[in-house]
């Protein structure tokens, strides 16, 4: 194991995550509410540690695959740790692991917050916590990659690492150019929909806020009601349309520039996504409409808009879906763990395995009826090989292995099983809400201590889609430690 | 496909239901309490049917595995509808559709009920609803084979259809032979309860009934509180004991007829069961102990009753678990899940798939930290082929999707979340009582017709472990059907 090598980078993700301090300060500045000095001490600190391990000389450049996840795990951990200070040095929330929880879930676009009283809040503390949606939605780590050209040997492990989906797709061969390309479309789509949300009325602070919680499928507002205090079905309709735009793979997005669009319709997961959608959506309105809302239209507004916001992982609200009728409610959770397309700032098991998965079940009953046929999984035509397929398998099992040890040890703040449950699921697939007491309505702020930090780790885990962790937790992953 | 065996086959199992009513029929004579009729009318009824298809001729006897897999599913389609027909028959289930759940229920070793009142019914037709959990447990199909010679061809791939676990073993070279010991070894523990039981205390008739209930890992009784309606520590004792004996795959008790203790020690799914027994009883008795009982031996008690009721899937009851901590009703719907071994009467997803799910999810990590060296995973210290790896988690991921599916059809019905869920894990997993409405005190009367056909049918896909019901299910099977 490189070392060395891994502090470096993590030195240098840390220079990156102060520059990324700076646009907060700004606000900070021009609202003068106070928090300017908690900026200014937390870039300090981060500004200092970075500098210090990015002077680390390695030996050699090499990245392997081990070593690549545990930058990627160990930088997330930093980053969410020094993303915190902020929080608590202004005083906004002065305990540190409850700051630590808001941080993880920001980073990890998971947007569950500890916080109950959100509006009075300094609005540079509130756009620093809607920022990190921001830098997380597309990953820190492979922003870092695309920025400094020095530490880039081997640099596909750590985007593998880091990149939700079983196999990132480089657009071009050089995985430096991909990275950019990517950074771009997320940067272009991100701008276009703040431009829309200041046409549709928004301030231009709350069309930031608002455009950084869509674009990273994160979910923090600034406001209490979150999406709802708006009122407005413009808003609605913009944030719905952006919140499905960015739970679609992004290289369909290159591919549309290069004019493919015969791929794009073709694409056998966009094409599972947009009906999982579209089923969800008539489901739900057909299911609230008369026993929550007494027009079509507005069962239909509210569906689509917390259909998309659940199966992107976003977890904005504009209704109270805890009060649905069960066979909503269960269609949102299950849309909680599908979550969204491979190569989308989406989290959840992504909409490319389950559709593997299932490939997968249909083709055992086949072997059972044609036992001496070949059989293989294709997507888009193409064969999937079996190494990939089985890791696949495994990954499903880890996700659940996973979801039902967590949901043993927050059993034991003896909340009541639909909150354990959902608190689980709301923070390892990174939506935000859940049901019961971490509803729409709800926040987190009734765990314990202990209770946090295993939704916490649910967080990182599932946004690393749980392999960079489970090595940093594997000791034979330590034994091979030689600095 | 062989249809003509398909069907001769199923004539054969239901000449051999017919016979099975016999002791039924005995004991409504002895109690004179009106349902002697209903068993006579039924007896001929099924054994006509049952000779009737008997007699068809089939060019060729040969069973491959997609017939093996048809036989079984229609065969217990058939059994249970047939089944039903005492109940009917007798007045006590007036409804087709009711007494069809509780003859699925039966058969399927499940032992959940519609019946809201039980101690008042004749008792001829309570004996042969604990005697349906009897036949199902070991396998109504295998039984057949055991008992009647002239169906023999390719017996294997029904044998492989019927039991629980990925791979059936056989003890001896002859299929035929396996079958016989194996129910050898399943009349004499089941004799053995008798006569605890009747030492403990209860009557022949109450013995028998708890007997059956026990050694189907099923779960119905006669007594509307169940076990613990005798209030007797030595008879529960007796009963944790048995479900636990029956939760163990009876290929070990051939071997320690055989003296090979030493393999049974080293089983590794052996020591998995006895592992999670053991752990759940120690964490559940420390959960209810103080919170639920005042004294450390009331909380072993009924921990212990519990864990071995539920891991084994059996269902019976000493305590009303619905009102346990958070923590100890999160472990028991997990236990639903995991089940008894392979090879046992026990349902669930079986303790060898688990413990081979967590060898997969290990060797994925392992392949990530040491990327050159060859994983293979063991069990027993043999390397388990990849295809049958594959298949487990194919496997699972086909449970989970089962279970999806079965949760929004029974949400339809409008119950609560907790009692939706675990009602479909309940009937899946073959246990019985699940949470809230469908909890120990509950029964499943309340749901409506569609609701009570879909958990039938999870009853009889989770006996089968899936693959029979999904190939009937499947277009390309029926596309080859020629008589």
């Amino acid at each position: 194991m490189n070392f060395r090598m891994i502090l470096k980078s993590l030195g240098s993700v840390l220079c990156i995550e102060a520059f990324c301090m700076f646009p907060a300060l700004l606000v900070s500045m021009i609202y003068g509410q106070g928090d300017k000095g908690a900026f200014i001490l937390a870039m300090i600190l981060v500004l200092l540690v970075g500098v210090l391990l990015y002077q680390i000389k390695p030996t050699n450049s090499d990245i392997y695959a081990r070593d690549g996840f545990a930058i990627v795990a160990l930088g997330w951990i930093l980053i969410s740790f020094f993303g915190a200070l902020p929080f608590v040095f202004s005083g906004v929330i002065p305990s540190l692991s409850d700051a630590l929880f808001e941080s993880i879930s920001g980073f990890t676009t998971t947007g569950a917050t500890i916080l109950t009283e959100i509006e009075s809040l300094p609005k540079g503390i509130l756009f620093w916590r809607s920022f990190t949606h921001w830098m997380g939605g597309m990953g820190v780590l492979v922003l870092t990659l695309a920025v400094l050209p020095s530490v880039k040997a081997n640099t596909v492990h750590i985007m593998k690492a880091e990149s939700p989906g079983p196999t990132p797709e480089k657009l071009v061969p050089k995985i430096g150019q991909t990275v950019k390309i990517l950074y771009a479309i997320y940067i272009v789509i991100t701008a276009l929909e703040f431009l829309c949300l200041m046409l549709g009325g928004l301030s231009v602070y709350d069309a930031l806020i608002h455009a950084f919680g869509t674009a990273g499928t994160g979910g923090f507002s600034n406001k209490n009601a979150s999406v709802a205090a708006f009122g407005n079905l413009k808003i609605e309709v913009i944030i719905t349309v952006f919140m499905f735009l960015f739970g679609v793979n992004f290289t369909l997005y290159f591919q549309s520039i290069r004019g493919n669009f015969k791929s794009i319709l073709k694409n056998e997961e966009l094409r599972f996504y947009v009906g999982v959608v579209l089923t969800s959506i008539l489901l739900i309105t057909i299911n609230i409409h008369g026993s929550v809302y007494q027009s079509i239209g507005e069962a239909l507004r509210y569906s689509s808009f917390q259909v998309n916001s659940i199966i992107t992982t976003t977890g904005f609200g504009t209704a109270d879906f805890n009060v649905w009728p069960t066979f909503s409610k269960c269609i949102l959770v299950f849309l909680m763990v599908i979550g969204a397309s491979a190569g989308s700032t989406g989290g959840g098991v992504k909409c490319i395995r389950i559709l593997l998965l299932i490939k997968i079940a249909r083709r055992e009953v086949a072997k059972i009826i044609h036992p001496r046929s070949v059989h293989t999984v294709k997507i888009g035509g193409k064969a999937v090989d079996e190494e990939t397929l089985s890791g696949i398998m495994a990954f499903f099992f880890l996700y659940m292995f996973i979801f039902v040890s967590a949901v043993l040890f927050i059993a034991l703040d003896g909340k009541d099983i639909i909150t354990s449950v959902t608190a689980v699921i709301a923070t390892i697939s990174n939506i935000g809400p859940g049901l019961e007491m971490v509803g729409p309505t709800g926040n987190f702020a009734a765990f314990s201590v202990l209770g946090k930090g295993i939704l916490s780790f649910c967080m990182i885990i599932g946004r690393l889609e749980i392999y960079p962790v489970l090595i940093l937790l594997s000791p034979a992953f330590w034994k091979r430690v030689n600095i």
